[in-house]
């Protein structure tokens, strides 16, 4: 396709918005990602022809955190179904925060959490198959194969701080099994869910993937399948409902775009049939959302007219 | 645009799906609902070109409901912007049902509400300007320039049927002028927004409605500007998110169509663009969403591949 | 009995903390009670021989509020007995506030309130027997009856205060409506519930109310029973729980008597089988206590060794 | 003091109410709990002046589980008295169950948990000083002392039962540890909370227990002080508003004593100045509370006129 946007273009609007920065900090819960560099940005655009534009430090890895749910997914509904899934899972949204446990008091019988909010996306961890290893591996071969390079790898001591501090993951874990919605042993259910979040891309590597997930599981170079055309219009819908947290409601309404969103920094959003996007600036705001990737993905949907709504 | 269907066609989708109605029965909660004759289904399609195709009793009259929700919010957000008008309602999707007072309870400050959920329709309700009789007024007039033709009219025993049992929609409007939420007379917005509801109109309206949404404001066939764009995609995006009450995301994985519902039968669907769709048949589900609709969309989003997602 | 406290000694400690008035300030909520003078105190104490000691505006007339829960409950218990009773209303503690309504959304099926919580109450006095009047009556004869005087009256003007801003308790009444738990017209209800709480009494008559529940429903000159020796000790009970809405819990460990307070000011308390206390004064803190009668019973309790636990 | 009742009637109601173990059932979220026999009751009165009155198997032993928690808050208000526990802790009942984590959604801040709720305990035992070996030989010392014999334990195969499948309660150290309201390693707080759970007592000794409580703190036969007055009046307060869970309500109208109650089966329930009361049977109903053992305190203090109120 014709670039929608130049180079030049999409770095001037770099310039423009990686100053929003200041408005927040990096995510401070998870101790070693509140030692980000905050002024660090990437842009990333892989067009539906595997044609890409990038700006600002799109090839800076950070750990993707929430966007492996997106990942996880991916395997999960390939392997099973939405069918099945959705018998674990939630699909409506909710205005709770990505870490509320308050469907677990309200609901009567099991709550059944939507797959991009933590504890749902912990059940869709725990429904990958085989051995703890061979579930990383498979993510991180998925990644590779969406990204369309090798040596995809995972961050040990983000893992290993987040392990050490996600009380509230734990607490989640531990409420999924005790009301039967995860099988075998919680710890290590969480501990492949904190491996999963260390996984590092860069904008380059999501913008790709967002691109595949648009164009129904279909390589934009080789025109080769890498996953089930229904499991991508699950997954975008999935997204657009509630890929950013409880600031989707109001993302619809300025972005309108299926995205994901990780505490790190990241953003990928999906415009389907046409292209993927990709942003990172390690400020978040109070929802855990980019400050900077709000703001030029806002940018980038006016000018562009990406809205699918 | 090519007819994406022929009446034949959209005539057996009807006949195969109508029995389906047995599966639920008319919303009972407001008794002269629940005297409904729940074997009447109607379909209509509006084309972008204003061409239209029709099926069943497409012009049988029934009481839009939370459909009027859309027209208020039109009008509101044509008079005032979505920044103005978000401060006083909610834009992220909730999994509660329509009627939840919920979020009154737990929230900090006055609560925001969806404006297509109950208090949230209240809040757009009371924005409406003039005296309340102006407000009414305003509501028809829009209702036939966008469904093209005079007449349209309210139904008086609906209206005193839900007045006299709206206990909980009387709670509702309590609790949001407690909260400050609402100006004026509690009991004025209320009884104002039992008229609205009790609109009636039938599909081959509702689906010029949708078709106007779809074309961002636009007269299908006179190309006559009939609110601004703007409001247009917002209203969409709304819908989409949150137009079927607590099953808005299982409704956007299966027909992933903008759409609002009325708990008397009614469902309208925008595919921007294309075309405007709406179905009617009074038994509905838990929910309050048309059991006949729900089949129906689901068949032509498949078959004629609607989903924006 | 010998007198536990000279008239000057209760002089003494009245005067030791009237100034704490200025911690906080009349309810606002309902306007009329804004009014009120926060200098006026009164303390009274009536003995179970009927012997009464007095400091301060002892005989100044508020409105009971809150305290004419304990009426309607009386003669409800009286009249049905607790079996009847507690499908009615809930007798667990709450921690939430005394209007909450949150038990109404996380309950299945009809929640049940705590009879000396608002909603509670309105259940309680919706079974009062007879006509509105009627019933109003029945509160005045009781009030008389066990404050041994006649001329027992309601405020106009704070009972039209309260009925024009009442949304809240608007909301309640609707909503014990819609769940079925309360019979006839909701309005009807409210509006007796608002008579109730603008019952006038004072220090004297409530201090020999309280006097009358501790002796198990028998006055204390006559010794002719006024109300069943069960409904006493229930009374006794629900008072210890919740008579201090959400502050009953720390009130039990510092004062430790059943009581009850109105958010005009005034609390009763009962030391079961010895005596019964009453104070005023208006000023009030965020849960709807008087603050100087927290202190001058905690001073009573503490000295006098009162507490039941 | 006279005995109030004579063995042959302790034995004889007994007799009357022991049938009554066939509502229930043994706990079996513990499985260890699941195994014990339902049938053997027992019943132990402790009077003022140290004379015992038993019946059916009183030297029974059997896990304390939540009746732990009032050792455990009598160390801590002992060392750091109430002002302080208050902090930490929160002083008003609730309706929720004993293990709901429900507050830890709602509240704005850190939640405050009730001491004898699950979580609220857990803060409770984090206050015990010394390493955690310490901490529990306190509470075998303590229930030694109050108990009057040596040789108190604890039972490692419930200890290992309930930790291997106390998921919720894991759920609650952690999330008390991301508020924190807990300070050190969670994983060990809840270690020794469940090796306090697992202290073996019997009839005898929780009667003698409930005696001393009831005696401000003084041995019966020696007069000896084992604990501070205050800290023994704190405790039958709390045990009078939240020591039956969310029955508590309940049970203040029909029995009205400060009381403990213990999921395998045993309640603990103090007659202040006069006498300590303990009955076990293992078969509960659905709230935790043994059936057998709420029949008999009901019909104990119905005819010794017991409450409190």
């Amino acid at each position: 396709m014709d670039q929608p946007i130049s180079k030049a273009e999409l770095e001037a609007i770099l310039e423009k918005y990686r100053a929003f920065y200041t408005d927040g900090r990096p995510a401070s819960y998870i101790p070693a990602l509140g030692l980000a560099d905050p002024s660090i940005t990437g842009i990333s655009i892989c067009l539906n022809d595997g044609d890409e534009i990038h700006a600002g430090s799109f090839c800076f890895n950070f750990t993707i955190q929430s966007i492996s749910k997106v990942l996880a997914l991916i395997c999960v509904l390939s392997d099973y179904g939405m069918d099945y899934v959705s018998q674990k899972v939630g699909l409506e949204p909710t205005r709770e925060a990505f870490n509320s446990l308050l469907l677990l008091e309200l609901d009567n019988g099991p709550a059944l959490f939507n797959p991009l909010s933590n504890p749902g996306a912990m059940v869709v961890t725990s429904l990958l198959r085989g051995s703890s290893e061979d579930k990383l591996q498979q993510l991180l071969n998925l990644a590779e194969k969406l990204a369309g390079r090798s040596g995809v790898i995972w961050d040990e001591e983000v893992y290993r701080s987040e392990k050490l501090t996600g009380y509230r993951n734990k607490a989640a874990v531990n409420l999924l099994k005790e009301q039967g919605t995860i099988e075998g042993d919680p710890e290590e259910v969480l501990d492949l869910y904190f491996r999963q979040c260390s996984i590092k891309l860069n904008c380059k590597d999501l913008a790709r993937i967002a691109c595949v997930i648009g164009l129904d599981g279909v390589d934009p170079k080789t025109g080769e399948r890498l996953f089930p055309r229904e499991a991508a219009r699950n997954i975008r819908t999935i997204m657009a409902t509630y890929g950013m947290y409880n600031q989707s409601g109001s993302f619809a309404l300025k972005i309108g775009l299926p995205s994901k969103s990780g505490v790190a920094g990241g953003i990928m959003s999906v415009v389907p049939k046409k292209m993927g996007i990709a942003v990172y600036n390690a400020s978040v705001n109070k929802i855990g959302n980019s400050l900077v990737g709000l703001k030029i993905l806002e940018h980038l949907s006016r000018e562009l007219d990406l809205s699918i709504y």
